[in-house]
């Protein structure tokens, strides 16, 4: 089972969100970072593109903010005005900050950096990781596979 | 039920190819022309990344050239040439000429122009018609649902 | 002649520079804003590749981060490490914080938002002020036609 | 001295073009084949660039078809379509046929393939020569500077 996510904050969300209230749907959490060039080239751009691709009710996007480099340059301050300027409108969660400088759901995910890209089933199960540049066309084949 | 293609001649293929031989595998079909620019640079690299992403005992990925225009101009000389060039491995087929200009397999699938892309699953049946542009996403997402 | 810069902090620089310094080098202004996106996808590249263009004597490129909105979420912390993590090198200015929002050096200039781009010739004068996207065939030229 | 081109035939002239005809503005050529992917994903959208970034009557953008390659798939009528297609309204100029595969152009000038990019100022002095993928900033530069 996916572990449950550790957040201290919600951005673009009316109330908290938990996978476990998540069940019955894909679940997409893009992990990344504001100042991640990787992240802003490439990978929100590709959650931006399912979160547009996929019905809200078959697949949720989640994006998930895991700063374990520049802590003070990343803030959820700064992250607003990310999300705003950059038209991110699905919810977006701030990873809860972890003892040495790696944030509590990046550790229990054993995320190797940013962007991170998980994929969870509609019972729940952890279903793909990957970390670094994934194509369009592999994840678009893997989210419909869990749809089925 | 998808109709048979009429094809004149093969590239990339030991031997010719029919969609009844294909029963079983989904196959997409990228019809296209060697100077359309949205098939050199949007339709052709899509084709080749489907290439690459799905095995081939699963997903048969096929070309298909569909001149309607300057038929001087792009005839199977050049197209080996364009072939060779830019990297195209999988088999493509000439569409076999027809009357007035539009070549017969275009015009009894309804093609409107180039690039087009076509989806049968494994029993046969016509599922997707695209003219255009489409995003990875979403044929990642379709092939992969016809895949299940 | 171009006004001289007004500058709260500098980044990249031995020490602090003013535009009567840099006489007898053709002066490259980048006026960006770190969470802007047209500024991070084109004009950063833009300065960066101008940067490597041409030599240091004879160009001096120079980034101005001029905020005029979310100012808790651009501050000198989170453009340090911006310049940090997207590899910009060259000197970058902190535009002085002015009345109401516009910083002072924006305002001097009557820059319309960011991107903008200043070309200030060898003798100190202002030659060029662009908004917005430009292209690299005609910033090349320009800088080349202030060198000769 | 720029060597005189040896052109078997024009596309986009109302009468032959020599480089003696051009004195007095900066000459651009673009050596290209209509089949080689770097001609048409970088060097042909460069050469257009350049057609629309500097005035007619101070430079001179031109096409040199110069097949050494693949020579029955990069026919006139083929290269007509081409030009066509993808929107080339400079002159173009076919490069003569030569002894062995060689055009002469292309023999005479020693470039070691497509995309090349040779420039010559307007007294007719052969001023750069660019073999590959070249930077629009630099190719701005250069020719910003012929013009002086």
């Amino acid at each position: 089972m996916a572990p449950e996510l550790n957040v201290s904050q919600w951005f673009n969300a009316p109330q908290d969100l938990t996978l476990k209230d998540l069940r019955g749907k894909v679940v997409v959490i893009e992990a990344f970072q504001m100042l991640c060039p990787g992240c802003i080239l490439e990978g929100i751009p590709l959650a931006k593109s399912i979160h547009a691709a996929f019905p809200s009710d078959k697949v949720a996007m989640i994006g998930l903010h895991t700063v374990f480099e520049h802590h003070d340059a990343m803030t959820p301050v700064s992250l607003k005005a990310f999300l705003h300027e950059f038209k991110v409108t699905f919810p977006v969660a701030v990873d809860k900050a972890g003892p040495n400088n790696i944030p509590q759901t990046m550790e229990t995910y054993g995320m190797r950096g940013t962007p991170s890209l998980i994929l969870i089933d509609p019972e729940g199960e952890l279903r793909a990781h990957h970390f670094g540049n994934v194509s369009e066309l592999q994840i678009g084949a893997e989210i419909a596979t869990l749809l089925k």
